[in-house]
């Protein structure tokens, strides 16, 4: 797949959104920070930049497509999802920029590479992590209570396609974050768009829910919408629905739903919501993969060892509703 | 300097180094996670996977040099450190892979993608933050003091080429840090060297400390060491200096160290570590970028004005130390 390599014309990176926070009135305290060093003060007051979301993106000197691919990832998860497999195989980043597109790969507001800010004094609470026991059944890779510390004890869903040998390598993936972010995430992912411009966002879980969130938003600022296993949808008060119904959307589920206790409701909840999108005209394409012939996906089709042949879907469908400008 | 592009044949990442370990007896919550899906019961009692490092690499089809380049960020920096300055500009990543190598850009345990761990629980104690504040100071863009909420009132060193109009997009990079994990930190990276196979190092400031350590435990791992503005120098104890000495090091300082009270210490503690490397037979090259008349930079160079002036700086040194195989 990769044997002409590709003509990259920048890597780099940046940050949007965010604002300046100040705190005060916190302890000082006298640390020796860094190897045998001297000591220093760590003084926490002062400002903050907080709530700003990453961006990294891979430029090609000569792209296919005018219009990017634009990635978010999931809870707990970063930016990593589309970058590699968790058995070490090219992500989603490698597949598109193979078909020719510019990528955009963010992490969310507080993950990974976004930085994120003293708490409780400026992010409210606390946050969120995920066990690789939750983290096992929730992504459907095997029932509830399927999960073992010791791998050969773990059960799993008949038919896994997710490469279970490098469960732990996926779970070193893993991040905290906080539950009442989504607003925060959206407003600084809308100031990344707002500087790409209209991209083709690629969408999972978590970020699948902020996706057509953002949509309803701010829908000039997409070309197409794919949801990979969304894992909410948005409220529809004070929606325009008219406008959102003018972005192309997809919505990509993988296997074993109806065997958990949790994703028939999720899928429900979406389901309802993209009914709402046709009723205004919307085009929304669904694919359950298991009604294609394709069996095994967990929640985390971009990892599952048939990673490319769920992507050439998305490719494919991405490459019929782009404009012929593109 | 990108108008051929380079041509790539692989961009991806792995995470290295870490350890299962499991949290019990804490309360389960039940919490609405994700938009306007249902509520989920939040249990953190399970298994983490925690302390490890991530390594995200970038391939070239046909590297000029045999031997990648790989880079350790700072102190409450991440890998972004490398991949664009503050002001937009491309980063010593892209310098270098221009150049003809591959790079590997790492997030140290903890920062960026590399994920965290649930604490107290398992991090001991409280992570430390940067302020704004604080950074103005030791990263030496101005004096004591000299940072003020308003950019217009901010006191800026005489000459200095860090972009400081780009300051807040610069601190919208920073993450915590806890400040007992070097050891793990070391280990994680040096799995990730043992993975790589051996390179060429730059590592800035606390990765600066870092790498002269990880150069005494495992010489055979380098090619040749590039340390920034190194925060500290390493524990002698033990240390086998005859092998050490036989990897070249490169010691990079910017201006204004003089004015500053603490980095002549620092600079000093540095100092005495290279005579003894020296001492043994060692290579070691110190290059004070004023007494190059070179004037202006930051504790950060490769986030100033002349950034590609000190990576030019760098990558000439580095291919007058790798061995004629390369």
């Amino acid at each position: 797949m990769t044997g002409q390599g590709i003509v990259v014309s920048e890597v780099g990176s940046f940050h949007t959104g965010g604002r300046i926070v100040s705190l005060r009135n916190q302890p000082r305290r006298a640390m020796q920070v860094a190897g045998s060093g001297p000591d220093r003060i760590v003084d926490l007051n002062g400002d903050y930049l907080t709530g700003q979301c990453y961006v990294q993106f891979i430029k090609q000197l000569r792209p296919r497509s005018a219009t990017p691919v634009m990635f978010w990832h999931g809870g707990a998860m970063t930016g990593v999802a589309w970058e590699t497999t968790p058995d070490g195989r090219p992500g989603w980043q490698m597949f598109f920029l193979t078909r020719g597109y510019d990528v955009f790969v963010c992490d969310a507001v507080e993950r990974g590479r976004a930085g994120w800010s003293p708490f409780p004094e400026i992010y409210e609470g606390r946050p969120i992590f995920r066990t690789m026991n939750e983290a096992w059944t929730l992504f459907r890779i095997g029932p509830q209570g399927g999960y073992a510390a010791d791998p050969a004890r773990r059960i799993v869903h008949r038919g896994q396609r997710f490469p279970v040998e490098a469960y732990e390598t996926f779970c070193a993936q893993f991040v905290p974050r906080w539950i009442d972010h989504a607003d925060l995430t959206i407003s600084a992912y809308l100031k990344a768009l707002k500087r790409v411009g209209p991209v083709v966002l690629v969408a999972h879980s978590q970020g699948g829910s902020l996706a057509l969130e953002a949509a309803l938003r701010r829908p000039d600022l997409f070309r197409a919408v794919v949801v990979v296993e969304p894992a909410a949808a948005p409220d529809l008060k004070d929606a325009d629905l008219a406008a959102a119904s003018r972005v192309p959307h997809l919505v990509l589920w993988g296997d074993f739903i109806e065997d958990d206790p949790l994703w028939p409701d999720y899928r429900r909840c979406v389901e309802r919501h993209t009914r709402e999108l046709v009723a205004h005209g919307g085009t929304v394409d669904t694919v359950r993969l298991p009604e294609h012939g394709i069996h095994g996906n967990s929640h985390v089709p971009m990892s599952d060892r048939n990673s490319d042949e769920v992507a050439a879907i998305v490719e494919q469908w991405i490459g019929r509703h782009l404009e012929p400008a593109d």
